[in-house]
This record gives structure tokens, sequence and C-alpha cells, in this order.
């Protein structure tokens, strides 16, 4: 395993400690590192609160900030936060407004955030499973939540900002997860820090098609495809499962899973952009980056999200957090 | 080889284009690719053009565009751009008021944007060199230029968009690049596409102390150390390069050469910023990402910037760049 790390115990401590000093502009560590908070909050204004297993890095703390998250609730690497950490995060960020927790569909965040719904008040819920691969995972019923959370967080994020009420939050953040579709490939696993292995075994010329961001297994495991193949792929899916009616505005993202650079990502936009555009889609807004990544895994997914004007504007709308940023 | 690609002969033109689709609303391709160029020029500002090999992305054609760049030249992958790619750029984004080429020195660079330079009128170069891991090196007589070249963009950019004149921007430039000092290492090789395979052999428990941005060697191969003692070791040779002058404030940029998630380089940034504060740097400014890359390389390098006032101020200024914004 060759990673920057000091011990495995202690490898989300410093990157959280190092995170919070890197953007103390922006954001602060709760007690006991239970969650990544805003600074300065917003009174009246709706609280939101997301979190899930670290090794995805920015999320869900990089988008702690003004027009997105007020909580970010880290657990350890690929592990759900637990439910006190939600609370801790509700009691500190909470302004009397109401909270919507964020959380991606994995059994066990959906049940430790459920856990600490019920146990707060007024708090309400958006879970995230934009992933297209696969309806069952290895831990999942249903659908993964998976890149498309990101553009969840934002659009969310900037209607709360703007005073938006709870209940119209919930229901603007389940329109957005609706209209929102994602698959991701692997060229590569990851390495979880405790286990000092790679996740998964593959070979030199293989691919996974469909990984989701812990290194699940996707639909199938296939030889190493061209970019254009893959983006031919991967963006059918997207568009088949959106039945077809994907004529109209959109956001492309696409987005590394942490091994992948720069120039990997943006050849892949260009091939998806092409293929997308076969079906109909016209891209008006775009996020190339790795936002949602599985720790050190090479590959990338690809998100569509279909867009209305409301959409676009809270798209647009300014945001600062560490990893997002723009109009401020 | 594992990437994303079509044919080694298209990637940095699929790559360009899949750049330029994405962030249209800043930057556009010169003919034949020859440059990126800022969409909006600003008659009378002097015009900053930098460039060279590319696989370094997002250097330089990220930090094209309003408060950074006015154009950035893309070689070949690790391979100089040529005298007319610069030549064109300056005849594109020239507005009258003079060009400055920022060069990070490599022979390559330096000859090539020397020829363009004495081809053109009214063109000043800054040639940053701030790597303190070696002397000489495979492609270069002097020190590398590498991560640093980032601040010495940002910070010239500033002055540039706000009216300085060309002289004053050469002499800034250049106390920016001597207020700079740098230092990476690696964990694994990246691999060009043309050849196939990683640059370097590596052991599975090893690293390498002062490795390049295209991986030349740098002070020694070494076992795989704990992050505080590369952070101590890379943090005293850049101390010690200041002759020990480091008490005051600063910036430090903690980044990643493309194949390390944010997570690692957060961690990194929490045991460098220790090591500095014991040698009496006091943080002010941070920047911690993967935006002088090595293609898939894992590894990062540490950039100590000592600042004043004037400098802290135009880091600070607003930027409106694919790969860096703030203030807009």
């Amino acid at each position: 395993m060759k990673k920057f790390i000091n011990s495995v115990d202690t490898i989300l401590a410093e990157s959280l400690d190092g995170f919070a000093a890197a953007h103390a502009d922006i954001l602060m560590l709760g007690e006991d590192r239970k969650f990544i908070r805003r600074r300065e909050l917003k009174p009246g204004k709706v609280a939101l609160i997301s979190g899930g297993g670290s090794g995805h890095e920015p999320l869900h703390g990089g988008f702690v900030g003004h027009g997105m998250l007020d909580a970010a609730c880290p657990g350890q690497v690929f592990t759900s936060p637990t439910p006190d950490q939600m609370l801790a995060a509700v009691e500190a960020v909470g302004t009397g407004a109401g909270c919507l927790f964020i959380v991606k569909n994995y059994e066990g965040d959906v049940m430790n955030f459920d856990m600490a719904a019920e146990m707060a008040d007024g708090v309400l819920q958006v879970v995230t499973n934009d992933d297209v691969a696969v309806e069952n995972s290895s831990y999942t019923t249903g659908r993964r939540g998976v890149a498309g959370t990101l553009v969840v967080e934002k659009i969310v994020g900037a209607a709360a900002e703007q005073g938006m009420a709870l209940r119209e939050l919930k229901a603007l953040g389940d329109r957005v997860n609706e209209a929102t579709r994602s698959m991701g490939v692997a060229l590569t696993s990851g390495t979880v820090p405790a286990a000092g292995k790679p996740t998964f075994e593959i070979g030199d010329g293989e691919m996974e098609f469909g990984v989701g961001i812990h290194g699940e297994p996707g639909r199938r495991r296939d030889a190493l495809k061209s970019a254009d193949a893959i983006a031919e792929e991967v963006c059918a899916a997207i568009a088949g499962d959106f039945g077809g009616r994907t004529e109209g505005p959109a956001l492309l993202f696409v987005n590394g899973f942490g091994g992948t650079p720069s120039m990997e990502l943006y050849l892949m936009y260009n091939s998806a952009r092409k293929m997308f555009e076969k079906h109909g889609v016209t891209v008006i807004r775009s996020l190339v980056g790795s936002y949602v990544t599985s720790l050190d895994m090479a590959g990338c997914s690809i998100t569509l999200t279909l867009l209305d004007d409301d959409m676009t504007a809270l798209w647009d709308a300014p945001v600062h957090t560490a990893a997002l940023r723009w109009g401020m």
C-alpha cells in the first residue's frame, strides 16, 4: 500500500485537521471531529446536513459553506457516520427553520440518518440514488447514490440559501435526484487503508463497467475499451434509463474517482458530450474534476442532470466551499 | 497502460477540445489548437502567456482567464511547445501593452520561448525555477520550474489585471519566484501515453525524494516513509534553501501529481504545516489540490511562498479560470 499516511488509525483525523486548517475561513470541525460545519450560520435558514463514509473526498466536507451544506458528518473510510454525529450536527447548525438530510442510498447510511431524523425534531430527508448501473448492490437495496449527490447538494443548497422552506427543499431535492442519472467505470481498484490491499482484483487489460464508489461490482468485467466506446455505453445506459426523454438542456458532469488525471477526464468529457448530443441532449452546464472519489481508484463516472430554468439558476447561484466556488 | 484514450495520436487534441467545450464561457482554442486563449481580452493590459509540455494539467490552460493568463501554449506530452505557437498567441492576445512570458526552466521551453521572444516585439520573460531538489536535472540547466509556477502566474496575473506595466510585472514575477521554493516526492511513476509504460521503475516499498514533474530523478530513492517523515525532510530542505529566513507569513501549497487523492493531500498539508511552523512560518494562505501534475503519478509536492502584503493582496484578488476561481 503506497499512501501518504502516518498510521492507519489516524488517517481520517489528520486529514480532517489539515482540511479544517486549510479552509478555516469557511468551516470548522465539531467536537471530536463529529462533523464539519460552516463557520458562519444564517439565522432562519433551513440547515442542510449530509455525510457518509470517508474516502470520497471532497464529498461531502468539501461542499460545506455558503450556498451548499451547513454540515457534513464523516464516517470512517467507507463506513456510515453514526447517528450521534448527525444529532450533534443538527444541534450545532440548526437555527430553528428545520433540517434537511441529504443521504446517499446505502443501507448503513439510510439506517443511521433515519435514526437521527427520528430523534431530532423538524428533519426531512432526501435520499439520492442516481446510479443506473445495477438495481441492488453490495451495500444497497435499490440503486446506489453516487456523483449526482453533488448536483442535489448544490441546487438544494442554493435554494436554502435563498430562503426556501423545508418542505419545498425536500421536494426540490427529490426532483433533482429524479432528473439525475450516473454510471461509473473503473480501470483499477482503490485501496482502503485498513485493508492495506486493493478492494478488488482487476487484470492489466480489464475494466469494470458500472462500478460503485466503494469498488462494488457493476454490470460486468470486460476488456479495456476506447474512451469513445466507454462513453457510448455509459451514455446509452443513462439515456435509456431516462426512457429516451433526454432532449433539452442538461448539466454534464464527468467525475474522476481519485486516481485519474485531468487530461483523461476532459477527454472522456469530450467523448460523452458527443454521445449525449446524439441522444438530443444540449449540454448547457459542465463540471469536470474529481469530486466524488473512491480513494485512489482510477476511473470516472458520467452524470447527466436534465435542467429546467429554476434548476439552472440555482446551479449558477453563488457558492463558496472548499471544492466548489463561484460567484463570490 | 490503463488510460481513457481513443488513440495515442489524438489524446492531446481530444482533451483540449473537451476542455474548451467545458469552459467555453472563459476561453477558446486558437487555430490548430496552437494555444488556449482568454475569450474576452482587456485592451491596454499586458498579455501574460505561458505554456509547456502537456501532461501537467490543469497547468497552464486551467489558469487562462480573468486575473491570470491570457494564453497558454500546450506542447505534446512532456514536450515544449514550438515558437510558432507562442508567436500565434502573442498575435492573438496582445493588445499593444506588451507581453510577458512565464516559462518553467527546462532547456526546451527556455529555447523555444526565447526564440519567440526574439521574433516578437515588446516581450519580456520570467523563468521559474522553484524546485530545490537538485541543481541540474535531465532536461534542465539550473533548477527546475515546478508547482511554484502557479503562484507566479496568479500573483503576476492579478497585477496585470490591475494595469501594472510590463517592466514592473517582470520584476514582480522574478520577486515571487525568488520568494517561492518547492520539492516533490513520488510513490509511483506516471505513464506517458506514447511510451505506454511507466517512465521509471519503482519498488512496492520505495519512493523518490525530490522527483521532477516529468518523473526525473530527485535526490535519492529510499524506503517509503511516513507522511510526517516525508514532510519533515521536504520542509527542512525548503527552509534550508531559504537560508533559514522563513519567519513570517507564507502561502503553503500542497500539490498532487495526478494519482493521489484529496484525503492524502490534506493529510500531507497537515504534516507540512506543523513542520513549517517549527521553522517559524505563519501559514496565512493555503492551496491543496492537484494543480501541477505529472500525468497519473502518485505523489505530491510542497511549495512555500514567503508573502508580503502586496503579494497577499494579489493572491486574494479575483480570478476566474477553469482551475482556480474566487472573488467572482
